[in-house]
């Protein structure tokens, strides 16, 4: 309650600044400001929940209220979608642009959601390939929502877990976050599969799908729609990606046979992650094509999964190459090895 | 010396794999391939130092000979420059390409240094400023005899200090590697660069620091040839970029004048990050035009110190945009308070 009461007192929640040299973004959260000794307390370990899991009872913690909720026939709420409490863009203000010097900003306009499962100890690894099916369902019901808003042009999709992988809760939780600008990661993808398209006509995600499935050597895991690979240029050791198998640029046109082949393919490379790695910290996100209104026919929609298997350091941060130390061919053995 | 039996049993160190979506990089350091295992120990604390530090006394520990060494008015070395004993490139192979299906890829053929100080528990925040100009003395002196190897395209100076910043060994030390390609973090700021100068006929680094000396609110320090300053769109809290105030495209130019001033603006830089957030994990590392044998007369060498002050979870990993929590005005602020 707080929190809000301050959220109400400044209006601003963040900025988006500008790179002038890249033309990158960054966000500034100043409505979540630290100051240095915050930095400091940070690096502490983890502390105990003293009180109730607020994603456990989040009616009894402050939450606004549910902008999706699916029930069990015994009544009880099995998934939730809510605002974020701590939101690092809102839409309680105007887009407003400002420049200073050489310098260009805007204010952090957009929507911040969080999805939530039930049980507080079940993480996505040890859920049936249904309830992370219903996971997804939820995702494209948020996405579809928020797609047609002003000032949206992206939609980021992620889930953190673990701590060292960014989540501050430990109860299991996705989030959404509905952004004015399309961000780098995906825009050097989506420019990179237009070329390919340019040099081979054809998709380059379709490439590398037919490769794998036939070659097999990096794939862990396929059903009817859906693979499961460790990439051949993998950034982390053990990373995942999960792909259609058919050219498919848009995630939210996902329908319902695709829901259930996509949580039965997310849950098993998930939990051989899980198991190989014994629960370690990791990120997954959807890279879609954006929903500015233009058409992206050659982008190939898919889900990369990063478990924390190294630090960035100074080499990595400089050159944005990073270093692995596993070829993925290995990696893709040793997960399946754990099933 | 185990390790270095095993170095020459299998020729590969590494290789490098191209993105083919992006066209990015990434090192594959099969050297130093690890086992699910091993990353699952990558967890747990720090080992403490039981044998003798391998930077202390590098000469009884199995390390190869040096390729540079400063010495003291009595003799002892105040710093060395050693090849690395389990490095990311190597040069005892042939450079190959090779494709695998939609993929290509090459070996990792190149140079990887590590620079060390004498003492081993002077970090450079507590360096006097006159050392700290010796060790740029020394990247100045390896940058220069790498430059003009075969297959150099780009010489990678960075410095990683504490742990979670990536530093494997507590001993203060730097690292030099030189590599066949240019790096996607480098690209980027280059050809920014260049679309700037067209567009205003100015380099952006220098628009930047002409209105951060006149502006100051973001300035934490200068001298005659540069300026230390907390950059507008810092991706992470409390970053900081060191910048000749003269426009310089090549840091091997520097001259002694300017090295001087540069271990002073360095060590006051990173002094001011030590005290404010109390001894962070970091990293710095140099951004300078590549070593391909073309001119980049647009772009700017600097600087830039990342203190670890975040975690890249979910949402910076799939977009590339940084989500921090404090204006750098502010930060700068803080900085100054600690002087």
């Amino acid at each position: 309650m707080e929190e809000n009461k301050k959220e109400k007192k400044s209006s601003k929640i963040s900025e988006l600044r500008q790179d002038p040299i890249t033309g990158d973004w960054v966000v500034i959260a100043v409505g979540r400001a630290k100051r240095a000794k915050e930095y400091i307390k940070a690096r502490e370990p983890y502390p105990p929940l003293e009180d109730k899991c607020p994603f456990c009872f989040p009616e009894e913690t402050g939450q606004e209220k549910d902008t999706l909720i699916f029930r069990r026939s015994d009544g009880d709420w099995s998934l939730r979608v809510l605002p974020n409490k701590f939101p690092a863009f809102s839409r309680n203000q105007a887009l407003r642009h400002w420049e200073e010097g050489p310098y260009f900003g805007m204010n952090g306009v957009g929507y911040h959601e969080v999805v939530i499962t039930r049980d507080h100890a079940r993480q996505i690894a040890v859920l049936d390939p249904i309830e992370v099916a219903e996971i997804i369902d939820a995702y494209q019901d948020r996405y579809i929502a928020l797609m047609s808003k002003k000032s949206v042009n992206y939609i980021e999709i992620f889930h953190n877990h673990g701590r060292e992988a960014g989540a501050s809760l430990e109860h299991p939780h996705s989030q959404l976050m509905a952004i004015p600008v399309i961000s780098p990661g995906v825009k050097l993808e989506l420019d990179g599969a237009e070329v390919y398209y340019r040099n081979f006509q054809k998709c380059v995600y379709c490439a590398i799908a037919e490769w794998e499935l036939k070659n097999k050597k990096r794939l862990i895991f396929e059903n009817d729609n859906f693979l499961a690979f460790c990439p051949f240029s993998s950034r982390v050791a053990f990373e995942v990606w999960v792909m259609p198998k058919k050219h498919k640029p848009y995630f939210e046109r996902i329908n319902n046979e695709e829901k259930v082949d996509l949580g039965e393919a997310l849950q098993k490379a998930v939990a051989m992650v899980y198991h190989t790695l014994q629960d370690p910290p990791y990120n997954f996100y959807i890279h879609t094509s954006p929903c500015d209104g233009k058409d992206y026919p050659h982008y190939h929609w898919h889900i990369e999964i990063l478990p924390h298997t190294a630090i960035w350091a100074g080499f990595e941060l400089s050159t944005g190459i990073e270093i692995s130390t596993i070829e993925s061919e290995k990696a893709a053995k040793e997960l399946l090895s754990r099933v």
